[in-house]
């Protein structure tokens, strides 16, 4: 994987296709390679983890390719610190889901209330916070209406979470330093959902699991249909 | 909010367009009012309930309507438990992302020999599996190859949560149970990403803020440059 690979190599390394990297470049998501020859660009070792960044960020992050854009224009600047640079990569992450409203305003507010209560030193319009209001309008509305207090039990956990995962950010080189910033923000936000899910089955099976039914796993619904 | 609603009356107390809920009924997603004229049908509480259900499901869990009518069908379904209508929810929910490929493929062996290790009552065909297994093949792919192990933390904090969860779901009835439950699923999961996301820029700010121009914490990137 030294310097000078063509774009055929660069794909059969990155495992992307010679068009998702043309695309890439064209959209300037992709640094140019060096130009070896007329008509011919000689890609590195650099290229290889843009690649395999943006794949993380689309794949696992969902992001669109616009905003992967703007995370990636915050990492070639070099005067934003590693906690600006997150700042960004947190507003193109966005709330979790869009869903406005009048009962969503109002849980802003109470939301604003709980992170202050937390002590957390968070920006005014972190889009999280959103996230956490649309939560809990959506508990509201279906009649669960507990309050902010609902969210103590998570907010200690993703406090201690958190705490570890920025703890684990090596400090230097600032590229290291950055990767492993928005690979993890994103990576075990995607483990811890799939391991909540996986434990809530388990929790349910140990709670809700009728013993003499053992044989309809998994035949749910198309016994339903037949 | 007696019975009798006219579907005015019904896209005020719950909020959603007449034509929103003229296109779930010929979706199949809401039953059908009581005729109470030609030509006009009266809707009721269940009606309301039913809507602010998909709601949850739609804007928080993110299901298509597709996914949407497979767990409401599953609802309608008595024979099933809670924990296999659950289980219909879950495959609703879907892996976080898809990106299969060879890596994914082996990342998966590893994530189930990590499922069997923590003992947990997991169908195979969950697609939490393959959430995490993508999870596993992001890391490995961004070189931070650290194997299931570094789930460990977050499968212990998933199973305090989970079982926490499942133990606040209502025994009955079986309609509130049902609903206590997907909404729980979907509702607490937006939570704990947006306070993770929150925590995460708390504790970056507490490691990598940039305090107005004094101590060294932080400095490094700006502080090499200038």
């Amino acid at each position: 994987m030294s310097t000078g690979m063509r774009v055929g190599e660069l794909s059969r390394v990155s495992n992307e296709s010679v068009s998702t990297i043309k695309y890439y470049l064209r959209e300037g998501l992709l640094h140019r390679g060096e130009q070896s020859a007329p008509n011919q660009a000689a890609y590195d070792e650099s290229h290889v983890r843009r690649l395999r960044l943006i794949r993380v960020l689309t794949d696992v992050g969902g992001l669109a390719v616009a905003d992967v854009r703007e995370v990636l224009d915050a990492i070639s600047d070099e005067t934003l610190s590693l906690h600006e640079l997150l700042g960004v990569a947190h507003h193109a992450l966005g709330p979790a889901r869009a869903a406005p409203g009048d009962d969503v305003e109002r849980a802003r507010e109470e939301v604003d209330r709980f992170v202050e209560s937390l002590g957390w030193d968070v920006t005014p319009d972190a889009p999280a916070r959103s996230g956490l209001a649309e939560a809990l309008a959506a508990l509201r509305r279906s009649g669960l209406d507990l309050g902010t207090a609902v969210f103590e039990r998570y907010a200690k956990t993703a406090d201690r979470l958190a705490a570890w995962e920025i703890g684990f950010i090596p400090e230097s080189p600032r590229r290291t330093a950055v990767e492993a910033a928005l690979v993890g923000t994103v990576v075990f936000e995607a483990a811890l959902v799939a391991l909540r899910r996986l434990a809530l089955e388990h929790h349910s099976a140990r709670r809700f699991k009728q013993p003499r039914r053992r044989a309809t796993r998994g035949g749910r619904a198309s016994r339903a249909k037949t």
